[in-house]
């Protein structure tokens, strides 16, 4: 042992730890969530962290240089070995590996429902609330093109939040990438050129509540190649106002799509979406979801990545700025990547740490040091066996007990149950024991009360006083 | 779309995907034991998979070769870019980062009994049951050098497999680290070399059940610098018959320490550790512990590490080749490797992972491919509506219900609620809605039911049926 030199003792930059403050709380979330996606027919898939690099990397664009490879090595200066091997990386979300487990088990009955919680890395710059490890919890409807499953992932997270936050204090907006993709039908692209184009006006759309309008207005006309990676759609001064008549929308949801369809009602993509739209409303409308917790938002197009439907995303009315909390879409093509047959699917993800995160800035999250219900006095060595007696009553009977284990001073004992928050102490000296008593002492109250038992009894006594008394 | 080729779906070598069928049930199982540690009164701590090379590697003869190094890249091609970011790590257990945890939070109170549950890699050569990613379930007492919190730690472990087995199939070997470190007093170890000599007697002996009684002859008397890595402790016939006489003892716990206090009574560290057995003998009696569910061994060492006092493991006696399901034992130097104050802590793991394919093995894990009870038939597109509503009303009652999103023909979806196990079906068509009517088909006796019911009510009426018959 004296040969190992001292390590400072800290994380990496942009980990963190949860300590049981925290993470009894968190935990008790992520078990409600759970309960929530198994009302709605979900089951459990869980997946390694680590997934071949060409399976994350098969959209390139998206995620470049925010992936953590892993590489195992032969000894800690032999880099080459490491080299060798760094043909694996750490998963950045829960729905690629989905879809190759998709992809691996064709013969999966469909439609497959599924729920995976698991952590995510990105090496993305560490700053407020953003960290290179979180956790998400995703639920996926794998192999139906309905839009009723849009509908039913729309009403998991309704459903889900109002549990959590036991109120209405978030909106879900929601939209179709179908009428986004009818813009180059209304900008009137060249055909040759409407994909790419499309692709570039939906990543500037996409910042809309992060830049003024005149940046907006500056990207969107900006020069095709300006030696950039990110290229311009190149607007002219008429298609600006042409999209900006759309982007401008405002109104009732029915208001909002009864002018869509004035604008885009041509192109039969965008008319599709429309369409879809409408019967989403009339489906949430039916079973009476109050209309104040959702909204269209027909400049919605949730990143660039896989989505081709619906999309939709849940905010905090408190914490707007917190960005989305409970989010996801429809995915047509993505599991295609990975097999021949193409699978249909929709899903959305419920970002854990950042919900945890507002819960702890809306003063929401309950905040105890343990779960602990009963903590045993050791007045003497030799009792320590009575004492294992009396927990092993306590535990059978499910309350959580601990006994203490070192024969400090009585003192020193309270004072560490007190600075937990444990709420009972049962306390057997041999004076107790010899008379056949125990006290058990509230210690929210104070009270302290005795009890007559026998040594044969004792767990079972007392258990059952402090069952009483919880 | 059509520009991304495509990738061959499968997992990296050595990792593994958990389907729902499997899945379903280890969840169930990591719930339990979850539940069987806070009983004990542990608390939930989590740490990023991802840690500090250097935090790893301070003890790096154990565990060189098989660590996973992680890396961000600017680029797939960008190689030196990788390399300039190695310095973290995947996490190959769960104790290493509770001490990094206990070093960076001195005043947490202590004894801190925390556990947590999480994956694990370690870069071994994948074969049969061994993955590169597995899944770890801890508890430990940290501040405690009690020897009751060891105590603790064993009752825990025989509790949890109780619960999880349901039977007393298992046995809990323990022994004092102690007792082994008197083996250089009883060999006659030269000062200077005691400490080099009994790690690599403990190596040989670690391997007892895996060599034959020659080999282990050979490896005790080689020559001690062979040019290999790891040395022999060159022992001569005498000190082989003196170790022997005590590894080959046998009998009942008692009889076995008596004979261990005449071969090393003079030893004190053995003594000391013969003492320490004795005591834990005498607390699991105390409690009237069955004597089946553990035994003394006086040869476990529980590998080389950080093990300090007592140590444990359980191995499942209908499969004793499977090794150590649930296994550990106190540690008293560790944390201070990364801080400057020794704090003594116990502990012990459950292999999550190894247990799931011993119950798959001894045919005592559940088998199921949905945990969804109730799945609304898809009759007509039209009442979609009703069937959110009906949905709506059971998942309230916590009914776990699915509505079959596509109007595929009925015998399809029958076929598919079949296929998964769903045991019941709701059937609403446009006829039965007309005359206020909804059947519930019962799938495991065939029985089909028909209730009255008013649209208004339809949720909780159906939910009220299928409570009557699940």
């Amino acid at each position: 042992m004296s040969k190992v030199k001292q390590i400072q003792a800290r994380q990496p930059k942009g980990f963190q730890d949860y300590l049981p403050r925290i993470q009894i709380a968190r935990q008790k979330l992520i078990q409600k969530v759970q309960e929530c996606f198994e009302f709605f027919g979900f089951d459990p898939l869980e997946t390694p962290g680590v997934e071949q690099f060409e399976i994350l990397v098969s959209d390139p664009d998206e995620f470049d240089a925010r992936i953590y490879r892993t590489g195992s090595w032969s000894s800690a200066d032999d880099q080459e070995a490491l080299l060798q091997d760094t043909k694996t990386a750490l998963r950045f979300d829960l729905t690629v590996p989905l879809a190759r487990v998709v992809a691996m088990n064709l013969d999966l009955p469909k439609p497959f429902y599924r729920y995976q919680k698991g952590q995510v890395w990105r090496g993305e710059q560490p700053q407020a609330g953003r960290y290179r490890e979180f956790t998400q919890f995703d639920i996926d409807i794998v192999g139906s093109a309905s839009l009723n499953a849009d509908v039913e992932i729309m009403q998991v997270i309704m459903f889900t939040l109002m549990k959590i936050l036991g109120e209405k204090s978030f909106t879900v907006s929601f939209n179709s990438r179908k009428i986004l993709n009818g813009l180059p039908g209304l900008l009137g692209f060249p055909d040759s050129e409407r994909e790419d184009r499309i692709t570039d006006v939906m990543r500037i759309l996409d910042k809309a509540d992060k830049v003024s309008r005149e940046e907006m207005i500056g990207s969107l006309q900006a020069p095709r190649d300006d030696g950039d990676n990110k290229k311009s759609p190149e607007l002219s001064q008429d298609q600006i106002e042409k999209l900006f008549s759309f982007t401008d929308l405002t109104g009732s949801p029915d208001e909002l799509l009864v002018q869509a369809e004035k604008i885009l009602g041509n192109v039969p993509i965008a008319q599709e979406g429309i369409q879809d739209l409408k019967r989403i409303i009339s489906l949430l409308d039916e079973q009476g979801i109050d209309r104040d917790l959702w909204c269209v938002d027909l400049m919605l197009a949730r990143g660039l990545g896989y989505y081709t439907g619906a999309v939709f995303e849940a905010r905090l009315d408190d914490l707007p700025g917190m960005g989305s909390v409970f989010s996801g879409g429809r995915y047509d093509n993505l599991i295609g990547r990975f097999c021949k047959e193409q699978v249909p699917a929709t899903g959305a993800s419920i970002g854990i740490d950042r919900l945890v995160a507002a819960l702890i800035e809306l003063g929401k999250l309950e905040n105890i040091e343990t779960q602990t219900k009963v903590m045993i006095i050791n007045m003497s060595e030799e009792l320590t066996g009575v004492y294992f007696t009396i927990a092993k009553g306590c535990r059978e009977r499910g309350i959580s007990t601990r006994v203490y284990p070192d024969s400090h001073k009585i003192k020193r004992q309270f004072k560490y149950a007190n600075k937990l928050g444990i709420p009972f102490l049962v306390i057997v000296g041999s004076n107790e024991l010899e008379v056949g008593k125990f006290s058990v002492k509230d210690m929210r109250s104070g009270d302290q009360i005795e009890c007559e038992m026998t040594l044969l009894t004792i767990g079972e006594k007392v258990a059952e006083q402090i069952l009483t008394m919880i």
